[in-house]
Protein backbone atom coordinates (compact mmCIF):
# COMPACT_ATOMS: atom_id res chain seq x y z
CA UNK A 1 0.00 0.00 0.00
CA UNK A 2 2.60 2.34 1.01
CA UNK A 3 4.50 2.50 -2.26
CA UNK A 4 1.13 3.22 -4.24
CA UNK A 5 0.32 6.45 -2.04
CA UNK A 6 1.45 9.57 -3.82
CA UNK A 7 2.70 12.11 -0.93
CA UNK A 8 3.49 15.42 -1.07
CA UNK A 9 6.66 16.59 -2.42
CA UNK A 10 8.86 16.83 0.89
CA UNK A 11 10.91 20.49 0.52
CA UNK A 12 13.69 20.64 3.55
CA UNK A 13 14.33 24.46 4.43
CA UNK A 14 17.24 24.37 6.32
CA UNK A 15 19.91 26.69 8.07
CA UNK A 16 24.01 25.48 9.02
CA UNK A 17 23.25 28.10 12.13
CA UNK A 18 20.40 29.04 14.25
CA UNK A 19 18.99 32.17 14.24
CA UNK A 20 19.21 33.10 11.03
CA UNK A 21 15.31 33.72 10.43
CA UNK A 22 14.48 30.05 8.85
CA UNK A 23 11.22 29.46 10.87
CA UNK A 24 10.70 33.00 10.05
CA UNK A 25 11.28 32.26 6.33
CA UNK A 26 9.57 28.91 6.39
CA UNK A 27 6.29 29.76 7.83
CA UNK A 28 6.02 33.15 5.54
CA UNK A 29 6.99 31.03 2.08
CA UNK A 30 4.64 28.34 3.13
CA UNK A 31 1.61 31.25 3.69
CA UNK A 32 3.01 32.94 0.28
CA UNK A 33 2.41 29.79 -1.57
CA UNK A 34 -0.93 29.15 -0.41
CA UNK A 35 -2.18 32.14 -1.56
CA UNK A 36 -0.58 31.12 -4.62
CA UNK A 37 -2.85 28.51 -4.78
CA UNK A 38 -0.30 25.86 -3.58
CA UNK A 39 -2.06 23.18 -1.26
CA UNK A 40 0.94 23.27 1.68
CA UNK A 41 1.56 21.55 5.21
CA UNK A 42 4.00 22.46 7.20
CA UNK A 43 5.81 20.83 9.39
CA UNK A 44 7.86 22.43 12.57
CA UNK A 45 10.79 19.89 12.92
CA UNK A 46 12.83 22.22 14.72
CA UNK A 47 12.23 19.83 17.50
CA UNK A 48 14.31 21.43 20.11
CA UNK A 49 13.46 24.65 19.56
CA UNK A 50 9.95 25.18 17.59
CA UNK A 51 8.52 28.55 16.97
CA UNK A 52 5.63 27.86 14.45
CA UNK A 53 3.35 27.57 17.02
CA UNK A 54 4.19 31.20 17.98
CA UNK A 55 4.47 32.27 14.55
CA UNK A 56 1.13 30.97 13.38
CA UNK A 57 -0.95 32.04 16.62
CA UNK A 58 -1.46 28.34 17.31
CA UNK A 59 0.40 27.77 20.69
CA UNK A 60 -1.31 25.79 23.61
CA UNK A 61 -3.56 23.87 20.84
CA UNK A 62 -3.23 19.95 21.08
CA UNK A 63 -3.81 18.51 17.77
CA UNK A 64 -6.29 15.65 18.14
CA UNK A 65 -5.24 11.83 16.73
CA UNK A 66 -6.78 9.52 14.60
CA UNK A 67 -4.94 5.58 14.56
CA UNK A 68 -2.18 7.09 16.96
CA UNK A 69 -0.91 9.55 14.24
CA UNK A 70 -1.55 13.28 14.70
CA UNK A 71 -3.92 15.50 12.88
CA UNK A 72 -2.51 18.96 11.29
CA UNK A 73 -3.86 22.14 13.09
CA UNK A 74 -5.76 24.47 10.62
CA UNK A 75 -4.39 27.97 10.96
CA UNK A 76 -6.38 31.27 9.58
CA UNK A 77 -3.45 31.24 6.86
CA UNK A 78 -4.92 28.42 4.76
CA UNK A 79 -1.61 26.55 6.12
CA UNK A 80 -2.07 23.00 7.82
CA UNK A 81 0.86 22.50 10.72
CA UNK A 82 2.38 20.42 12.98
CA UNK A 83 5.18 21.20 15.39
CA UNK A 84 6.71 18.86 18.47
CA UNK A 85 5.93 22.72 20.16
CA UNK A 86 2.17 21.60 20.07
CA UNK A 87 2.54 18.03 22.06
CA UNK A 88 4.91 19.78 24.42
CA UNK A 89 4.25 22.51 27.52
CA UNK A 90 6.12 25.43 27.00
CA UNK A 91 9.12 26.06 28.72
CA UNK A 92 9.85 22.19 29.00
CA UNK A 93 12.97 21.19 27.79
CA UNK A 94 12.79 18.23 24.92
CA UNK A 95 15.75 16.90 26.60
CA UNK A 96 15.53 14.05 24.14
CA UNK A 97 19.29 12.25 22.64
CA UNK A 98 19.05 11.79 18.86
CA UNK A 99 16.87 8.33 18.24
CA UNK A 100 13.95 10.02 20.11
CA UNK A 101 14.14 13.34 18.08
CA UNK A 102 14.74 11.55 14.66
CA UNK A 103 11.37 9.12 15.72
CA UNK A 104 9.46 12.35 16.56
CA UNK A 105 10.26 14.07 12.91
CA UNK A 106 8.57 10.66 11.56
CA UNK A 107 5.21 10.98 13.95
CA UNK A 108 5.55 14.48 12.18
CA UNK A 109 5.98 13.47 8.34
CA UNK A 110 3.71 10.60 8.71
CA UNK A 111 0.47 12.53 9.93
CA UNK A 112 -2.72 12.93 8.55
CA UNK A 113 -2.60 15.29 6.19
CA UNK A 114 -4.84 16.54 4.00
CA UNK A 115 -5.11 14.26 1.02
CA UNK A 116 -4.85 16.68 -1.25
CA UNK A 117 -1.82 18.40 0.17
CA UNK A 118 0.62 19.05 -2.40
CA UNK A 119 3.89 20.25 -0.86
CA UNK A 120 4.98 19.68 2.83
CA UNK A 121 7.63 22.56 3.72
CA UNK A 122 9.79 21.37 6.84
CA UNK A 123 11.67 23.46 9.03
CA UNK A 124 14.87 21.35 10.19
CA UNK A 125 16.60 21.77 12.80
CA UNK A 126 20.03 24.59 12.22
CA UNK A 127 22.76 22.31 11.86
CA UNK A 128 23.66 18.36 10.69
CA UNK A 129 22.65 15.87 13.75
CA UNK A 130 20.41 13.61 13.85
CA UNK A 131 17.27 14.93 13.05
CA UNK A 132 18.26 16.33 9.38
CA UNK A 133 20.29 12.93 8.86
CA UNK A 134 17.26 11.09 9.02
CA UNK A 135 15.09 13.42 7.18
CA UNK A 136 17.53 13.35 4.04
CA UNK A 137 18.08 9.48 4.75
CA UNK A 138 14.42 7.95 5.22
CA UNK A 139 11.63 10.97 3.99
CA UNK A 140 14.15 11.61 1.20
CA UNK A 141 13.49 15.40 -0.10
CA UNK A 142 12.69 16.94 -3.52
CA UNK A 143 14.94 19.65 -2.96
CA UNK A 144 16.56 22.40 -0.04
CA UNK A 145 16.42 25.53 0.97
CA UNK A 146 19.14 26.57 2.63
CA UNK A 147 19.08 30.19 4.53
CA UNK A 148 21.72 31.97 5.82
CA UNK A 149 22.89 35.62 7.25
CA UNK A 150 25.83 37.74 5.27
CA UNK A 151 28.00 37.03 8.24
CA UNK A 152 31.15 35.18 7.50
CA UNK A 153 30.30 32.79 10.47
CA UNK A 154 27.07 32.26 9.39
CA UNK A 155 27.99 31.25 5.96
CA UNK A 156 30.30 28.94 6.64
CA UNK A 157 27.86 26.79 8.67
CA UNK A 158 25.06 27.21 5.75
CA UNK A 159 28.32 25.46 3.34
CA UNK A 160 28.43 22.58 5.90
CA UNK A 161 24.47 22.29 5.55
CA UNK A 162 24.53 22.16 1.45
CA UNK A 163 27.38 19.67 1.67
CA UNK A 164 25.21 17.55 3.72
CA UNK A 165 22.49 17.55 1.14
CA UNK A 166 24.52 17.43 -1.50
CA UNK A 167 26.40 14.28 -0.47
CA UNK A 168 22.66 12.44 0.27
CA UNK A 169 21.67 13.34 -3.32
CA UNK A 170 18.98 16.56 -2.27
CA UNK A 171 19.24 18.91 -5.03
CA UNK A 172 19.73 22.63 -3.04
CA UNK A 173 17.21 24.66 -4.88
CA UNK A 174 18.76 27.68 -3.60
CA UNK A 175 19.71 30.19 -0.75
CA UNK A 176 18.23 32.63 0.52
CA UNK A 177 20.02 35.89 2.62
CA UNK A 178 17.90 36.91 5.61
CA UNK A 179 18.39 40.35 7.93
CA UNK A 180 19.65 41.89 4.92
CA UNK A 181 20.18 45.47 5.30
CA UNK A 182 18.37 47.60 9.14
CA UNK A 183 16.52 51.10 7.79
CA UNK A 184 16.86 52.43 10.66
CA UNK A 185 13.54 53.68 12.31
CA UNK A 186 14.87 57.05 13.08
CA UNK A 187 16.97 58.15 9.78
CA UNK A 188 15.41 55.82 7.24
CA UNK A 189 18.92 55.29 5.97
CA UNK A 190 19.70 51.42 5.71
CA UNK A 191 23.08 49.70 7.74
CA UNK A 192 24.10 45.91 7.78
CA UNK A 193 24.97 44.95 11.18
CA UNK A 194 25.17 41.50 9.73
CA UNK A 195 27.18 42.46 6.52
CA UNK A 196 26.01 42.19 3.17
CA UNK A 197 25.98 40.50 0.07
CA UNK A 198 27.65 37.52 1.49
CA UNK A 199 24.89 34.79 0.80
CA UNK A 200 24.79 35.81 -3.19
CA UNK A 201 28.31 35.56 -3.07
CA UNK A 202 28.70 32.33 -1.38
CA UNK A 203 25.43 30.75 -3.73
CA UNK A 204 28.09 32.34 -7.09
CA UNK A 205 30.62 30.14 -5.18
CA UNK A 206 28.73 27.15 -4.97
CA UNK A 207 27.38 27.29 -7.79
CA UNK A 208 23.48 27.34 -6.80
CA UNK A 209 20.58 29.77 -7.05
CA UNK A 210 20.43 32.87 -5.52
CA UNK A 211 16.56 33.10 -4.54
CA UNK A 212 16.82 36.36 -2.81
CA UNK A 213 16.88 38.61 0.97
CA UNK A 214 14.90 39.71 3.27
CA UNK A 215 15.50 42.86 5.48
CA UNK A 216 16.20 42.65 8.61
CA UNK A 217 12.80 44.28 10.17
CA UNK A 218 11.35 45.21 13.31
CA UNK A 219 7.85 44.87 12.04
CA UNK A 220 8.70 41.33 10.32
CA UNK A 221 10.31 39.95 14.00
CA UNK A 222 7.18 41.83 15.67
CA UNK A 223 4.93 39.61 13.39
CA UNK A 224 6.89 36.45 13.98
CA UNK A 225 6.62 37.26 17.64
CA UNK A 226 2.47 37.72 17.30
CA UNK A 227 1.33 35.45 15.62
CA UNK A 228 0.87 37.67 12.21
CA UNK A 229 3.48 36.42 9.64
CA UNK A 230 4.14 39.79 7.18
CA UNK A 231 3.78 37.25 4.03
CA UNK A 232 -0.21 37.20 5.40
CA UNK A 233 -0.68 40.95 4.62
CA UNK A 234 0.39 43.24 2.60
CA UNK A 235 2.71 45.63 4.53
CA UNK A 236 6.16 46.69 3.13
CA UNK A 237 8.36 43.12 3.42
CA UNK A 238 5.38 40.82 2.37
CA UNK A 239 6.76 41.43 -1.44
CA UNK A 240 10.45 39.82 -0.42
CA UNK A 241 8.60 36.77 0.83
CA UNK A 242 6.20 36.26 -2.11
CA UNK A 243 9.18 36.64 -4.51
CA UNK A 244 10.78 33.81 -3.46
CA UNK A 245 7.91 31.73 -2.91
CA UNK A 246 7.50 32.69 -6.52
CA UNK A 247 10.56 31.32 -7.55
CA UNK A 248 9.89 28.28 -5.24
CA UNK A 249 6.94 27.68 -7.20
CA UNK A 250 8.14 28.06 -10.61
CA UNK A 251 10.66 24.94 -9.59
CA UNK A 252 8.02 23.19 -7.94
CA UNK A 253 5.64 22.62 -10.92
CA UNK A 254 8.66 22.01 -13.18
CA UNK A 255 9.08 18.88 -10.93
CA UNK A 256 5.19 17.73 -10.36
CA UNK B 1 44.07 8.19 40.38
CA UNK B 2 40.83 9.87 38.76
CA UNK B 3 38.93 11.27 41.85
CA UNK B 4 42.44 12.75 43.08
CA UNK B 5 42.73 14.98 39.83
CA UNK B 6 41.59 17.82 40.60
CA UNK B 7 40.38 19.68 37.32
CA UNK B 8 39.49 22.57 36.31
CA UNK B 9 36.05 24.22 37.24
CA UNK B 10 33.53 23.68 34.40
CA UNK B 11 31.17 26.63 33.17
CA UNK B 12 29.18 25.96 30.32
CA UNK B 13 27.69 28.71 28.17
CA UNK B 14 24.48 28.10 26.45
CA UNK B 15 21.08 29.02 24.92
CA UNK B 16 17.70 28.07 24.04
CA UNK B 17 18.37 29.33 20.39
CA UNK B 18 20.88 29.10 17.85
CA UNK B 19 22.50 32.41 16.48
CA UNK B 20 22.15 34.65 19.45
CA UNK B 21 25.55 35.59 19.50
CA UNK B 22 26.36 32.29 22.03
CA UNK B 23 30.25 31.74 20.66
CA UNK B 24 31.24 35.40 20.61
CA UNK B 25 30.13 36.10 24.09
CA UNK B 26 31.82 33.38 25.66
CA UNK B 27 35.60 34.22 23.55
CA UNK B 28 34.97 37.13 24.87
CA UNK B 29 34.16 36.57 28.31
CA UNK B 30 37.33 33.93 28.28
CA UNK B 31 39.49 36.77 27.45
CA UNK B 32 38.28 39.00 29.33
CA UNK B 33 38.97 36.46 32.52
CA UNK B 34 42.41 36.06 31.32
CA UNK B 35 42.96 39.77 31.56
CA UNK B 36 42.13 39.57 35.45
CA UNK B 37 44.66 36.84 35.67
CA UNK B 38 42.16 33.59 35.48
CA UNK B 39 44.03 30.87 33.79
CA UNK B 40 40.94 29.69 31.57
CA UNK B 41 40.30 27.31 28.88
CA UNK B 42 38.07 27.35 25.84
CA UNK B 43 36.18 24.13 24.52
CA UNK B 44 33.64 24.68 20.98
CA UNK B 45 31.53 21.82 21.86
CA UNK B 46 29.30 23.72 19.18
CA UNK B 47 29.72 20.63 17.32
CA UNK B 48 27.86 21.00 14.25
CA UNK B 49 28.86 24.73 13.54
CA UNK B 50 32.28 25.30 15.43
CA UNK B 51 32.98 29.15 15.28
CA UNK B 52 35.80 29.46 17.69
CA UNK B 53 38.77 28.58 15.55
CA UNK B 54 37.43 31.92 13.44
CA UNK B 55 36.77 34.11 16.23
CA UNK B 56 40.31 32.90 17.76
CA UNK B 57 41.71 33.44 13.76
CA UNK B 58 43.33 29.49 14.51
CA UNK B 59 41.18 28.04 11.78
CA UNK B 60 42.95 25.76 9.59
CA UNK B 61 45.22 24.71 12.65
CA UNK B 62 45.83 21.13 13.89
CA UNK B 63 46.15 20.70 17.74
CA UNK B 64 48.91 17.76 18.20
CA UNK B 65 48.26 14.86 20.45
CA UNK B 66 50.12 12.88 22.98
CA UNK B 67 48.87 10.02 24.19
CA UNK B 68 46.06 9.78 22.18
CA UNK B 69 44.95 12.79 23.13
CA UNK B 70 44.62 16.64 21.70
CA UNK B 71 46.75 19.57 22.89
CA UNK B 72 44.82 22.83 22.94
CA UNK B 73 45.54 25.79 20.81
CA UNK B 74 47.50 28.68 22.39
CA UNK B 75 46.29 31.92 21.36
CA UNK B 76 47.32 35.48 21.28
CA UNK B 77 45.10 36.38 24.32
CA UNK B 78 46.06 34.19 26.76
CA UNK B 79 43.25 31.20 26.23
CA UNK B 80 43.83 28.15 25.14
CA UNK B 81 41.12 26.31 23.29
CA UNK B 82 40.06 23.61 21.16
CA UNK B 83 37.09 22.86 18.57
CA UNK B 84 35.91 20.46 16.46
CA UNK B 85 36.46 22.92 13.51
CA UNK B 86 40.41 22.34 14.37
CA UNK B 87 39.92 18.73 13.57
CA UNK B 88 37.27 18.54 10.59
CA UNK B 89 38.10 20.59 7.25
CA UNK B 90 35.78 23.88 6.76
CA UNK B 91 32.92 23.28 4.65
CA UNK B 92 32.46 19.21 5.86
CA UNK B 93 29.59 18.80 7.61
CA UNK B 94 30.06 16.79 11.04
CA UNK B 95 26.82 14.68 9.82
CA UNK B 96 27.38 12.75 12.99
CA UNK B 97 24.34 11.11 15.22
CA UNK B 98 24.60 12.19 18.82
CA UNK B 99 26.26 9.09 21.13
CA UNK B 100 29.16 10.31 18.22
CA UNK B 101 28.80 14.31 19.02
CA UNK B 102 29.11 13.31 22.74
CA UNK B 103 31.49 11.55 22.45
CA UNK B 104 33.47 14.24 20.36
CA UNK B 105 32.55 16.36 23.54
CA UNK B 106 34.76 14.25 26.21
CA UNK B 107 37.81 13.90 23.74
CA UNK B 108 37.51 18.13 24.01
CA UNK B 109 37.02 18.15 27.57
CA UNK B 110 39.60 15.43 28.88
CA UNK B 111 42.33 16.92 26.29
CA UNK B 112 45.29 18.07 27.71
CA UNK B 113 45.03 21.27 29.48
CA UNK B 114 47.84 22.95 31.42
CA UNK B 115 47.44 21.90 34.71
CA UNK B 116 47.02 25.28 36.54
CA UNK B 117 43.95 26.09 33.94
CA UNK B 118 41.18 27.48 36.96
CA UNK B 119 38.24 27.35 34.72
CA UNK B 120 37.23 25.68 31.59
CA UNK B 121 34.19 27.45 29.93
CA UNK B 122 32.25 25.45 27.41
CA UNK B 123 30.80 26.95 24.31
CA UNK B 124 27.89 24.56 23.98
CA UNK B 125 25.80 23.64 21.21
CA UNK B 126 21.88 25.87 21.30
CA UNK B 127 19.88 23.67 22.26
CA UNK B 128 18.78 20.92 24.32
CA UNK B 129 20.45 17.27 22.49
CA UNK B 130 22.80 14.64 23.25
CA UNK B 131 25.95 17.24 23.53
CA UNK B 132 24.07 19.31 26.50
CA UNK B 133 22.85 15.79 27.71
CA UNK B 134 26.48 14.56 28.34
CA UNK B 135 28.02 17.84 29.46
CA UNK B 136 25.04 18.33 32.43
CA UNK B 137 24.87 14.06 33.06
CA UNK B 138 28.64 13.14 32.47
CA UNK B 139 30.83 16.25 33.08
CA UNK B 140 28.81 18.09 35.14
CA UNK B 141 29.43 21.81 35.27
CA UNK B 142 29.51 23.90 38.04
CA UNK B 143 27.26 26.79 37.00
CA UNK B 144 26.14 27.57 33.25
CA UNK B 145 25.42 31.00 31.51
CA UNK B 146 22.76 31.52 29.24
CA UNK B 147 22.43 33.85 26.24
CA UNK B 148 19.40 34.76 24.78
CA UNK B 149 18.58 38.06 22.53
CA UNK B 150 15.50 39.43 23.20
CA UNK B 151 13.20 38.41 21.20
CA UNK B 152 9.83 36.71 22.24
CA UNK B 153 11.06 33.40 20.22
CA UNK B 154 14.55 33.57 21.84
CA UNK B 155 13.34 33.52 25.47
CA UNK B 156 11.06 30.58 25.02
CA UNK B 157 13.99 28.84 24.11
CA UNK B 158 16.30 30.24 26.42
CA UNK B 159 13.71 29.27 29.31
CA UNK B 160 13.60 25.56 27.61
CA UNK B 161 17.42 25.76 28.04
CA UNK B 162 17.42 26.73 31.78
CA UNK B 163 15.19 24.02 32.37
CA UNK B 164 17.64 21.24 31.17
CA UNK B 165 20.20 22.55 33.66
CA UNK B 166 17.80 22.94 36.55
CA UNK B 167 16.59 19.60 36.53
CA UNK B 168 20.39 18.50 36.51
CA UNK B 169 21.14 20.61 39.20
CA UNK B 170 23.16 22.73 37.32
CA UNK B 171 23.14 26.36 39.05
CA UNK B 172 22.14 28.76 35.99
CA UNK B 173 24.60 31.87 37.09
CA UNK B 174 22.80 34.25 35.42
CA UNK B 175 21.38 35.75 31.68
CA UNK B 176 22.97 38.00 29.28
CA UNK B 177 20.89 39.67 26.34
CA UNK B 178 22.44 40.06 23.55
CA UNK B 179 21.71 41.84 20.46
CA UNK B 180 20.39 44.53 22.61
CA UNK B 181 20.23 48.36 20.92
CA UNK B 182 21.83 48.76 17.56
CA UNK B 183 23.04 52.62 16.67
CA UNK B 184 22.72 53.76 13.68
CA UNK B 185 26.19 54.59 11.98
CA UNK B 186 24.30 56.95 9.62
CA UNK B 187 22.32 59.35 12.68
CA UNK B 188 23.88 57.74 15.73
CA UNK B 189 20.41 57.23 17.35
CA UNK B 190 19.67 53.42 18.93
CA UNK B 191 16.64 51.19 17.51
CA UNK B 192 16.40 47.83 18.74
CA UNK B 193 16.00 45.63 15.80
CA UNK B 194 15.25 42.57 18.46
CA UNK B 195 13.41 44.43 21.13
CA UNK B 196 14.75 45.49 24.29
CA UNK B 197 14.68 44.38 28.30
CA UNK B 198 13.21 41.05 26.93
CA UNK B 199 16.26 39.24 29.31
CA UNK B 200 16.07 41.56 32.33
CA UNK B 201 12.13 40.49 32.64
CA UNK B 202 12.47 36.77 32.12
CA UNK B 203 15.75 37.08 34.18
CA UNK B 204 13.18 38.27 37.19
CA UNK B 205 10.37 36.04 36.42
CA UNK B 206 12.54 33.17 36.18
CA UNK B 207 14.14 34.74 39.37
CA UNK B 208 17.90 34.32 38.02
CA UNK B 209 20.67 37.07 38.38
CA UNK B 210 20.84 38.97 34.91
CA UNK B 211 24.13 39.29 34.20
CA UNK B 212 23.88 42.54 31.67
CA UNK B 213 24.17 43.24 27.64
CA UNK B 214 25.85 43.55 25.11
CA UNK B 215 24.63 45.75 22.01
CA UNK B 216 24.14 44.54 18.31
CA UNK B 217 27.29 46.27 16.59
CA UNK B 218 29.09 46.09 13.43
CA UNK B 219 32.43 45.89 15.19
CA UNK B 220 31.67 42.84 17.50
CA UNK B 221 30.81 41.03 14.33
CA UNK B 222 33.88 42.21 12.03
CA UNK B 223 36.05 41.49 15.19
CA UNK B 224 34.19 38.18 15.55
CA UNK B 225 34.73 37.54 11.67
CA UNK B 226 38.16 38.58 11.60
CA UNK B 227 39.73 37.30 14.65
CA UNK B 228 40.08 40.52 16.98
CA UNK B 229 37.12 39.78 19.56
CA UNK B 230 36.70 42.93 21.18
CA UNK B 231 37.35 41.94 24.68
CA UNK B 232 40.93 41.74 24.07
CA UNK B 233 41.23 45.66 23.00
CA UNK B 234 39.73 48.67 24.58
CA UNK B 235 37.09 49.57 21.73
CA UNK B 236 33.36 51.21 22.48
CA UNK B 237 32.37 47.34 23.63
CA UNK B 238 35.10 46.09 25.08
CA UNK B 239 33.82 47.57 28.65
CA UNK B 240 30.07 45.45 28.33
CA UNK B 241 32.10 42.22 28.20
CA UNK B 242 34.45 42.92 31.02
CA UNK B 243 31.61 44.20 33.37
CA UNK B 244 30.21 40.72 32.78
CA UNK B 245 33.43 39.17 32.81
CA UNK B 246 33.90 40.60 36.66
CA UNK B 247 30.61 39.29 37.82
CA UNK B 248 31.70 35.80 36.48
CA UNK B 249 35.11 35.83 38.05
CA UNK B 250 32.90 37.06 41.58
CA UNK B 251 30.74 33.68 41.29
CA UNK B 252 34.16 31.79 40.83
CA UNK B 253 36.11 33.45 43.25
CA UNK B 254 33.30 32.81 45.73
CA UNK B 255 33.33 28.57 44.84
CA UNK B 256 36.94 28.10 44.38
Amino acid sequence: MTAERKGPMIIAVGSGKGGVGKSTLTANLAIALAKKGVKVGLVDADIYGPSQPVIFGTQGQRPDARDNKPIPLESKYGVDHLSMGHLVAPGKALAWRGPMAAGALGQLIEAHWAEDTQVLLIDLPPGTGDVQLTMVQKFKPAGAVLVSTPQDLALIDAARAGQLFDTAGVPVIGLVENMSGYACPHCGETSDPFGSGGVEAAAGRLELPFLGRIPLAMDIRQGSDAGEPPAAGDGAHAGAFHAIAEKLATWISERS
